[in-house]
């Protein structure tokens, strides 16, 4: 049997593969192009985690992740034609997911032994570094520098995580903490379509270094 | 002296930096950018096959490496003007070379402990990951992406590989079966142009993740 | 008090994640994900070195490097209409940034029990992976590819520290020869327009791999 945490990885690592799998068929990446852009969706953001904290990455060590993604290339294949109608189910899934990955990731450095402010910042890697590998290969302007408050909400997470961990009272609420916060916020943003502001550019920089 | 594989090794760095410059002299790159993408190009996929294994990546222990890609440099300056004519040529060796990296990083990654799923993925990366990154410098979609066969040959070679080498009665043929069968898949694909299918895109579906 | 070498780290750092910050506001990315890039300009090059040293990333030890970059977002925000007229005081700073990233990368490197050919090199990519990564995310041809003399600054850089540090009577001087020659490099490059060539491409080739 699989326990809830568990149960959460393998979800998240599905929605993640099929945001990947589906805008790389979009782009026209044949069958098993999409296969491999589907796998860096969903584990790319813990690879770069955990080579950053010197581990082995994790899917190396437990073939259920590659499975997972198999299953949603198939599953893509199949329902491909459905998939639209299941929008709110995925966004639902991908932010659950969003926030399951920050929570892996703040708790996976914490036990490397590093503070706070890393946990936070690995945390926010883990949940959307695989999906700026994707737009990169795909060659789009990654989306999550452009959208409603995406790596803001991870980092949100991070900061609730690191408060209800300090104080002994509030510790076993944590964990609750970042991945709630992390939903509410991203919801909330999608909903009223919130974001963060921009700064202005000067209108006559162009970039030089 | 070299040996075969060590030649065969070398021929692939060639040939893998020869692509690597002559595209990124055709994007406008100068010369010392062109050597780098070469330098990229061709040891590119094994850095991050080392970094995946936690080992010293290869080319920081043999200078080897980077004089051939030199030598691969001086030789695309001398001879831009006939290149076209050694398209095949030099066709014949890029796809030894995808063969032999795919080999080698199999044969690394089992070295480091690995089962041979995981080696099947590193043995690719190997193979892809130096093209991929040399298209994402020059702003490209990767065309590895794109085309007939191509991370699906390392994909079958390591399939092979595996069948091979897990049957005591044809362990000795393992080698050979992995090269030979990413050269051959590869081959069949460029002539008769075949390629993998692309899964139909919704045709409403923007990608919103 | 900061030493020098100190002082001059996190004014590389600052000078470095101002580029990428106002790179990414004018690419009209948001406040938050103009951090991201802005760190990533900052420490990039560095923590690619460190994976590939196989060392712990240099900013997980250290919270000054992100607190300078903090320091840098705010000051893009509260400065933006005035930063034009501070150009020549940030090419400046780059380019002292970029001489001391390189220097520190070598003798990092040198530290890590690797010779001067392997420094030289990832004394480069601790100078220039930064930006490279920032064009990367968003989505432009790296500049650095393009421009007058940049990675080449670096390689000269290196090659000076190591013919000084390898003969003992000019051992003491490697740092400064190191240091001036990039920066004396890249000013007379950006004063007289030099760059390197480029190779002419065959008109023909489209490239094919």
């Amino acid at each position: 049997m699989l326990t809830f945490p568990e149960f959460i990885d393998y979800a998240g690592t599905f929605v993640f593969a099929i945001s990947g799998i589906r805008l790389a068929a979009a782009a026209k990446v044949d069958l098993f192009g999409s296969f491999v852009i589907g796998i860096v969706t969903a584990v790319g953001g813990g690879t770069i985690r955990d080579l950053l904290l010197n581990a082995t990455p994790f899917w190396m060590q437990d073939p259920k992740f590659f499975i997972t993604i198999f299953i949603a290339l198939i599953f893509v294949v199949i329902f491909r034609n459905r998939l639209v109608r299941l929008e709110n189910t995925f966004f639902i899934f991908d932010t659950i997911g969003l926030g399951m990955f920050t929570l892996v990731g703040i708790e996976k450095t914490i036990l490397y032994g590093h503070p706070y402010w890393v946990a936070m910042f690995l945390g926010m890697i883990t949940g959307i570094a695989g999906g700026i590998t994707r737009d990169i290969l795909i060659n789009e302007i990654p989306l999550i520098f452009r959208k409603e408050i995406y790596a803001g909400a991870c980092i949100i997470g991070g900061a609730l995580f690191a408060l209800f961990d300090y104080f002994p009272l509030t510790r076993n609420w944590a964990d609750v903490a970042c991945v709630a916060s992390v939903i509410i916020v991203r919801t909330i943003a999608i909903k009223y379509q919130l974001g963060l502001p921009i700064i202005q550019p000067d209108s006559d920089y162009e970039g030089d270094s």
